[in-house]
């Protein structure tokens, strides 16, 4: 499996990470993909030939597979790009910042034999597939409410993030760990109703600092999550991820990536399941059924994402399907 | 201070704690409110006369003030009557269960001289008012992102939550406590966005088990709030009540009635403010600018929650200015 690496602005260690443990090989060519990134450490750190242009490199080496990580409002373009030239994708979230580059993205994919995996890495931590595992066995009966919660250091935001054409928003950028937990637990989306606000965002361009989005799902099954940059300099650590789900039978619970359980027995905490690196779990379900539901689920995420956004962007409700 | 006590499914223990603490008299006359109510244990506990109508009883004891606490759908029209009649009105939340006989309330508070009070025990509780001191004491800055919830156990509820019309909705009855909150806390409510849902109910006709409200607040806050009777039955107590309230200084978090606060500087619990009985709070600021205050806050809660069981019910989002 031959691959390269374009852009350095996301979560591209989920790779790196994989190529340290010796599970996967290094990237044979690394490129940036906006003219604002510099890929010479990732070059350095990997051994990778380093390019000016991802084309350029595409054509050149002809890779097997591509690792996209650039601005996020540019994505969907090389992604588009590969799958077209039969190069699997391994794409940062969300794979498109605007509903008309989904779709072409969408298609691509459709007509094409390459596979196409996201950088979910919070669907295959332990915690998450604790949690998850539980509610298959029926620990909590039928769900009926959600809640997730991404909080995060404001910190200091790169250039990426100034601009909506650039970084496509906070709902879809922070907002998807979330909104895929709630529609891999929950459902399917009918319904979404979300806001957001862009002050006190720490002059970051028209970042939002806080959204919130409440989901009507399939059967009346309720799902809401708060996202925010606003986590507190004195925290324990940069983020707060948060998710609690109630059913009929008892309620799961996760807090600093612990799982906690209540149902007929009281409150207790569950052994955590071993995490999955997200990336050698995308090359381990190519050209599967599992792998190609990994993708479909990623693209009706960043289609939920999207019509979150512009019901927030618009003060409106949106239907779904 | 002579008063009655108009019904007993509600929280009128606020009363009698407050009588039992020998803050208050007792009161002078109990009667039912609904053809389903027994007040029997209420008369023998207090030593009050026991009235079948308490229409009679307000003509034959002319009290100074009534405690309306009858089935929360049928409340409206008593505290109507009795303001009307120029006594003091201390009343279960929701104040009304229909807009119209809110607007109906609101008019004979507005044009008589009589207070009217709210049931709202859990914004003088301790909890709350130590975070609502913290916050404004400037120590989380800014407030942008609230989220409440009320959790409950579904136990073996009465008939008086079997219909609408008796009961008026989860959201009203239970999310009342959460919308004041945020409302306290977060400044007033612009646009509300609701789900809720009767299914996984225990048989109880068509009060719903699950629901979620969405608000945006003025100048961009963004708040909501879960509610739900699927506590389950192995846990700790009856309810569960959260609220965290993050701002660009800071975040607080109340969880089993304690109350943590990080900025700056880490995590750590604050020491609870006394509480304060709501009944005696009433009967404190009866005639002030605090009390007027009080009842026009518990009108405008119970407004947002009736405007956010109609988003609820329609599926739609509401402008509520």
């Amino acid at each position: 499996m031959r691959y390269v690496i374009i852009g350095s602005s996301g979560h591209h260690h989920q790779v790196t990470d994989a190529m340290r443990a010796g599970s996967c090989p290094p990237p044979v060519g690394v490129a940036p993909g906006d003219a604002g990134e510099d890929v010479s450490g990732l070059a350095l750190q990997t051994g990778a030939k380093q390019y000016d242009s991802w084309t350029e490199m595409l054509s050149e080496l002809s890779p097997d597979l591509a690792v996209v990580n650039s601005w996020y409002g540019h994505m969907a373009e090389k992604t588009v790009e590969c799958l077209k030239r039969g190069i699997h994708v391994f794409s940062e979230k969300p794979l498109a910042t605007e509903l008309k580059d989904l779709e072409r993205l969408q298609a691509a994919y459709e007509v094409g034999s390459a596979a196409l995996g996201c950088m979910l890495g919070l669907n295959c931590c332990g915690w998450f597939r604790t949690a998850q595992a539980a509610i298959q066995d029926g620990l909590i009966g039928e769900v009926r409410l959600l809640h997730g919660q991404k909080s995060y250091r404001m910190g200091t935001r790169g250039p990426q993030y100034q601009k909506r054409e650039d970084y496509g928003g906070t709902i879809p950028w922070v907002g998807m760990h979330a909104i895929d937990w709630i529609l891999r637990l929950g459902g399917p989306c009918e319904q979404v109703s979300a806001f957001h606000s862009s002050a006190c965002n720490g002059n970051n361009g028209s970042m939002e600092a806080t959204a919130s989005v409440l989901m009507r799902l399939k059967g009346g099954v309720i799902a809401s999550a708060d996202l925010d940059y606003l986590r507190p300099t004195g925290s324990a650590r940069h983020d707060d991820d948060r998710l609690r789900v109630t059913g009929t039978r008892g309620m799961i619970e996760v807090i600093d990536g612990r799982v906690y359980l209540e149902n007929e027995l009281p409150r207790r905490e569950l052994t955590l399941l071993p995490e999955e690196n997200p990336f050698m779990r995308f090359l381990r379900c190519i050209g599967t059924p599992e792998g190609d539901a990994l993708a479909r689920e990623a693209i009706e995420d960043t289609r939920i994402c999207l019509l979150a956004r512009e019901s927030a962007d618009k003060n409106i409700t949106i239907f779904c399907s």
